[in-house]
């Protein structure tokens, strides 16, 4: 398998985080997204939402969508499993990693930050407002959902690391480039520490990819 | 159950189709978005998200996000599925829900045009354009994805509705409401007909429901 990402992109890093705990060594590559290497049409043929991360499979086929990427991972390498076996436990874990995947991270990446600049003449510090808003609306839900639930653990569900948590790292990762104060998520924090302290976790992290800049 | 939604929710609405696939009869509530009253603290108790749709099952566990919902319905009650069999496969309909889910409807929902427009002063006509944007971006996408591929079939993913379809069929309608041009998108506009003319579609359709408004 190959996976197509960028190592500040927190869709691309949830699923290396997954591909570590599962123990898949697959081959990496690098689309620039600042540079608009995912217009490129050799890309755009393979993931025509010119978005990362894709991953190839070895019978060609493409996936996208790095949700739609962890429960395939999750349903072919069951192995450690990154979601819960009850229905009911693992809806909380899907809704937990939907708050990030779903209603923080889109409205807040790269595609939408421009389109605040370029569009609505928007400054980089009003742009800055915007994504710190939408992190913090969400991270007051995710608190709010975890403190006090007896299901919540050193993790998000439970003491392993869950799909929940997958998408919380590489959120918190944002925003602390984005200056939220974590002091306001005290949950957040003891489960963001117990992420990075997790070999897979660490060997995800942005700044240790062959693709990472300063 | 009980489902606690808005008529003109994309989220909900993708969920009462999932209901009425599954032949699932629920108690119906509504949460007025435009009145706020998902932020009343009744509402909040249950869902500190505050966004709609809540699924409040039998033992009073309440499951919010709708693609968990998906998620849950289909692994407790799987039949007729809305998700195919192969993993390959259900990463391909996942992928498709999620440019819609993920990748265009929290970026122009109810909150955010809010934000557009209270914090950056933008009229409703850039705050419309602003929505057409995304919505077009992520159905280019989608209709790129589904016109040649032989997987496609009267619905995105064969001739059945799967979680695909559940989630086009209301960001269509809510495209509508934007005034985007369908004609760009021949794909989703065959398969969107077919939706409609589906009665699980046809009843869970905003101006059907209890709490509808002009």
């Amino acid at each position: 398998m190959k996976l197509i990402g960028y190592f500040r992109s927190s869709a691309a890093f949830r699923v290396r985080i997954a591909l570590n705990l599962k123990g898949l060594a697959v081959e990496h590559a690098s689309r620039h997204l600042r540079k608009g290497e995912q217009f490129s049409a050799d890309y755009v043929a393979l993931n025509p939402q010119k978005l990362v991360p894709a991953l190839v499979l070895d019978s060609g086929e493409v996936l996208t969508q790095s949700m739609a990427i962890l429960e395939y991972l999750e349903e072919t390498h069951p192995e450690p499993p990154i979601l819960p076996k009850v229905p009911a436990d693992r809806a909380r874990v899907r809704a937990l990693a939907l708050i990030c995947a779903a209603d923080i991270h889109p409205i807040q990446n790269l595609r939408v930050m421009s389109y605040l600049r370029q569009k609505f003449g928007q400054t980089e510090e009003s742009a800055f407002a915007w994504s710190r808003h939408w992190i913090e609306t969400g991270f007051e839900a995710y608190e709010a959902t975890v403190k006090d639930d007896p299901r919540t653990g050193a993790f998000s569900h439970g003491d392993q690391p869950t799909m929940a948590d997958l998408c919380l790292a590489p959120q918190v990762f944002n925003a602390c480039r984005f200056k939220v104060d974590m002091e306001r998520f005290p949950t957040i924090r003891r489960i963001h520490a117990a992420c990075m302290a997790h070999p897979a976790f660490a060997a995800a992290e942005p700044s240790r990819q062959p693709d990472a800049e300063p």
